[in-house]
């Protein structure tokens, strides 16, 4: 039986094993520093069996599916065991540091950099979802860097999970992020905390929540311990993403102390344009 | 048959007029300044006919659900004309300067100063729904100044409509829907805004919005013509919100510049309380 190895078992491995096991088929092996994940995994049936780093020449694909400020150490440990036949994907939301991190690895060739474009604000193996993928967008970063037979592989799991693959340099790939993906979860965080710090009363927060405020927030109950490398790693672009926010927002106070309904109303036209973009 | 005046035949009204047709079996009258909404609000069986100021007398309830800048002068030419039974109810997102501009007028107890907490990012009659109150608070604002048998009409209503009411100051009201609600929208139209003008590249935004950009953005698609006039309207406590926010987005830049990672830490995990009120 075809064996893949799922190295980190949270909301994206525990996902991805779930789709490889029903739809390829594959017998899946999961690594994880913390037992108890190992131990759900198991029970909710993502994994097969508990593996070591020792147990990866075998394997067919290994997906390393750890925090983001890990992945570069995992996939160096990961690329020293393998066979010479496997492939190897990471899920990380940043993939500049870890291109250059793998850049000199003699066996560069067997890994494809990915980021599975999905996810929700639950963590851990028991977020783990089927047809979490399905109809979106799988990154996949320095394809030229792959053996074609691999990328090949990767390309047809993507498939298989009905992604959209889609194939960008890691500059891109983190510039773009920044602005889609990082900059929501900021701007939600900072919403949240923001409305908790002057709402000491709950049930203001949730009689006065009509569903706007709800899904504004939502990003706002992510993980720190996934937000917070991702942050870290991607720093200059969200910096950069962040203050463009803040110019807007700053330029928005004027606007309203100043009186200016003419302005707000071209901002608000401005951001309208969205409407055309995601239906 | 019961009657009952609609005026502004938007999202709110629309909603309200099918409701009320449907739950309490009113007839209802239109008024609206866009033709087009009237004759839209007519082909969807919104309102049952038009009308005009002139005939309120014989309504048992005239709801003003006109931009909320406009309620004020519209409320006043209402009061002036309505009959001796009828009870008068706005929708207004902002509650003080109503509250105020009615304060001395011979007939204030024929009003009732209500905020239904619900809506959409959609406007106009086409925008109108069933069921779009269901659960949610309809907040009530100087009740003790409205006559009790026309208050306890606007309750019965609320409750044929399984709201929940919530009475509250026009002070307190605005104050925390400026946090819960006019903040999330400040936030959502700018990151839209930044994400557009970074983004010149449509199909990138939508390839790589994963649904999280989706959900913090969603309000982003609401209209300017309802929410300059609520922003203005409320601009003291949407300042006063919109600067604790940016106090914060401010510090998180501070804390990701100078790599604090317990700091950022526990920025998100001060806003992950939000898990708790909103599941």
């Amino acid at each position: 039986m075809k064996k893949a190895v799922v190295i980190g078992l949270g909301l994206i491995g525990g996902s991805m094993a779930l789709e490889w096991k029903k739809r390829l088929g594959y017998h899946i092996a999961g690594i994880d520093l913390n037992a108890q994940h190992i131990q759900k995994a198991l029970e909710l049936g993502i994994i097969d069996e508990e593996t070591t780093y020792d147990q990866l020449w075998d394997a067919e694909i290994v997906l390393v599916a750890v925090p983001v400020n890990h992945i570069s150490t995992v996939l160096l440990q990961v690329l020293d065991r393998i066979g010479e036949d496997t492939l190897v994907m990471d899920v990380g939301s940043v993939k500049g540091h870890i291109c250059a991190a793998v850049a000199g690895h003699p066996r560069r060739e067997h890994f494809v950099a990915a980021h599975p474009m999905a996810g929700t604000e639950h963590s851990g193996p028991e977020a783990a979802l089927y047809d979490l993928f399905d109809g979106k967008v799988m990154a996949l970063c320095e394809v030229g860097e792959s053996h074609w037979k691999l990328l090949d592989r990767a390309l047809s799991i993507a498939k298989a999970l009905h992604m959209r693959v889609k194939m960008m340099s890691p500059a891109d790939h983190d510039l773009h992020t920044a602005y889609v993906s990082h900059l929501s979860h900021v701007s939600s965080f900072m919403l949240g905390k923001t409305v908790l710090e002057i709402e000491k009363d709950e049930s203001q927060i949730f009689d006065l929540a009509s569903t706007g405020f709800a899904s504004t927030v939502r990003l706002a109950k992510s993980d720190a311990q996934m937000w917070c490398p991702i942050f870290l790693e991607n720093k200059v672009n969200v910096l950069k993403a962040l203050n463009e926010y803040l110019k807007n927002l700053e330029h928005f106070k004027h606007l309203l102390e100043t009186d200016q309904v003419q302005g707000i109303a071209e901002d608000i036209r401005q951001a309208n344009y969205i409407r055309k973009i995601l239906k």
